[in-house]
């Protein structure tokens, strides 16, 4: 029997929100390991699977943990919140299985909503056009390297996607970002910033550049910020992709 | 009856990778409507909807058809490919339903899994850190604007996903786009290609940036450009994250 791990975006949170795909391959699974938050999202929908878990920054341990059962014959589900490549565990689970010599398991990443489209979808349309995701976390990254990309983005005139934008430890971090970008674009930039995408509590907000360096964000809110055509149509934030039409003056 | 039309991204294909969430909100509608291509890959799979096409370039059209079908009261799906909210329909739908005045109808985007985060599984992890996505398509952007955007994506050094990287009109775009990425970056820099994701004759590939320039791809290619860290790993193109680990020998 061929040893395999899924490595799976489950979405944002709410069941629905997965794909019939991710669904179909938690299913085919005997056991399910993630992130603890995560695993007690989607528990209740898959009964009579072993479910392993670990907290967070413990990334190495549940990627080894997870290759070890598949090694020992049980199919095996890596979940992640969002897409299991975009600041997910597919990447880890490649460098691990080769680091740990679990070269027999093979590795098949099924894609998930990640926060960017999901939170630009319930704020309108901020990133129909050219955009950057970019994480403030720099537990991994260095500072100065998030610095230089938020410059470049800037420039580069992208709508821009931030996720991690605060935690308990970094406080300030999304007034600086704010700062950097304001070097470059007006502080009438339309902004907008979701909390809790598909959870209980959502909430959306469409602000500008400058009334969001004063905003307080949290780790469970995802940021949006415009380029210099995004507007405000109604409620909604619309980065307009330039298409033509007729209008009624 | 609240008049209603969802914008729904139904992934890159496959049935199976649309959410559970797209097909309850499509199963609900009454009309279906998209770009002929798309709704032949969906037809099947809804019977006894009222299906509505128009070709490309026809994006205005569609979207008023759209929102006088439901402003008619029939609870209308707008369909695209990928997700609704990147180079999809979400964008002009809220502008048009302004411009046109259909202000009682609602709209809800109902996002799907893009070709960057599908793509990238296929290939392994490419974008598991900051990246950018850009669209080599000149039709409503000037091609200016896409340099600029390239320029800063290469200085900034993020992993970049090209969207319509050529077309019968466009042959050498991805070359040009490739020339001016070597002005920043490595010509081993780890790249890969994606044909067809998730239908049928779906083909990956993963080259370097050097070779990548050389490459003919058509409209249904997505390339992914990794960023200074990104390598392969087994036959994956993966992008570190930064985790560290004990590694033997």
């Amino acid at each position: 029997m061929k040893k395999k791990v899924y490595v799976i975006g489950i979405g944002p949170g709410a069941y629905e929100e997965m794909t019939i795909r991710a669904v179909r391959a938690m299913e085919s699974c005997e056991v399910i390991i993630g992130y603890t938050v995560y695993v007690d999202l989607v528990k209740e929908q898959f009964p009579g699977k072993t479910f392993l878990t670990t907290p967070m920054t413990k990334e190495v341990e549940r990627c080894e943990m997870a290759l070890r059962e598949a090694w020992e014959g049980r199919t095996t589900a890596m979940i992640c919140s969002g897409d299991a490549g975009v600041y997910g565990m597919a990447g880890l689970m490649h460098e691990i299985r080769k680091e740990r010599g679990y070269l027999e398991v093979e590795i098949e990443v099924v894609p998930g909503i990640t926060a960017a489209t999901a939170g630009a979808a319930i704020l309108g349309a901020p990133l129909i056009h050219d955009f950057a995701v970019i994480s403030l976390s720099d537990l991994l990254t260095p500072w100065e390297k998030i610095e230089e990309r938020l410059r470049s983005a800037a420039k580069g005139d992208f709508a821009i996607c931030l996720y991690n934008p605060s935690s308990r430890k970094r406080k300030d971090y999304l007034r600086r970002a704010c700062e950097i970008l304001l070097e470059y674009q007006s502080p009438d930039t339309v902004c907008g910033y979701v909390r809790q995408i598909a959870r209980d509590g959502q909430e959306k907000h469409v602000t500008t550049l400058g009334r969001l360096k004063e905003t307080g964000t949290d780790m469970f809110t995802t940021v949006f910020i415009g380029n210099s055509q995004t507007r405000v149509i109604g409620e909604a934030m619309v980065t307009p992709r330039g298409y033509r039409y007729e209008k009624e003056d």
